[in-house]
């Protein structure tokens, strides 16, 4: 069970101390504005725009709600919210049986980076997060856009074995009950 | 819910007709057989081999057991499991709070390939699966040694946009209580 992260808890970046606590309902325009703080991002959708806020509180509210997920928030010293990141819990048969940490939407602040904020967040996610889930496994995807981020992850260990596949499927409207 | 996708549903493969059922604890060896049928998951250590089985069934078990995830299987005209995969129901923020379906551990049978196997249960998961549980983008990774497969994916219409990055943690012994 994801519920069972050791958290709120403080994390060390650049000598400064970060809080990573689970996001709450209040962290909705906080959240909204990081997944916006990008071109490729922005490109995807995510403008932060008024008309979407009720699409974003039902997905927070959702993603609150679930056992395998958790969306979590970085606090910096003023207590703005400066980053933030989805983990999802998955059990799997592959590589004998081993539970995965799937790691989603990681956004720092473009503010905030080269704080040493965003390595001080995934070295928490493989280095303890990870380890208190029991899950060998850390893995995400990367806009191919994002060749700093890229470069970001392969500094901390994270090998580019995969190629990553969307799929964008269009919903019919749902019919009204 | 993924419990609401409508499952067994027969599918048509190049003319013959093959089912595709939710997983059952019977299916363990035929699943572990699957996994090893190639030098990919074979090099990853998924041998099949009698030691690991006890850690497939608790897999299996887990994933069964957890509302988000399903393990399917295809069976061929006599009943053999010629396929199978794993579905995972995710919720999330970017995209304008977008759900993703996230498809893990496809493997289809050395002997079945080029059958329109792997194709039919593809299409079944963008053009069924991911509309019954309203998820707007269906997502996989695929190790870079996979050339074959990422021609079948991008034939398919999966894009690779991203690239997949894999941290693998070296979990401690878990202490005995």
């Amino acid at each position: 069970m994801i519920s069972q992260l050791s958290l709120p808890r403080y994390v060390s970046a650049l000598g400064a101390k970060v809080l990573i606590r689970r996001a709450e309902p209040d962290d909705l325009h906080a959240i909204m504005r990081l997944l916006s703080d990008d071109p490729v991002s922005a490109g995807r959708g995510d403008v932060a725009s008024d008309e979407d806020e009720d699409a974003y509180a039902e997905a927070l509210d959702r993603i609150m709600d679930d056992p395998s997920n958790e969306i979590l928030v970085l606090l910096a010293r003023n207590q703005a919210v400066v980053g933030t990141l989805q983990l999802t819990m998955i059990p799997g048969m592959a590589r004998r049986g081993s539970t995965r940490l799937l790691v989603e939407a990681v956004r720092v602040a473009s503010t905030e980076r080269s704080s040493g904020i965003g390595s001080a967040l995934m070295r928490w996610v493989v280095d303890e997060a990870a380890i208190e889930l029991r899950a060998p496994l850390v893995q995400l995807t990367s806009d191919a856009a994002r060749t700093d981020a890229h470069r970001f992850y392969r500094r901390l260990g994270f090998v580019d074995s995969h190629v990553g596949f969307k799929f964008s499927v269009a919903l019919p409207v749902a019919a009204t009950v």
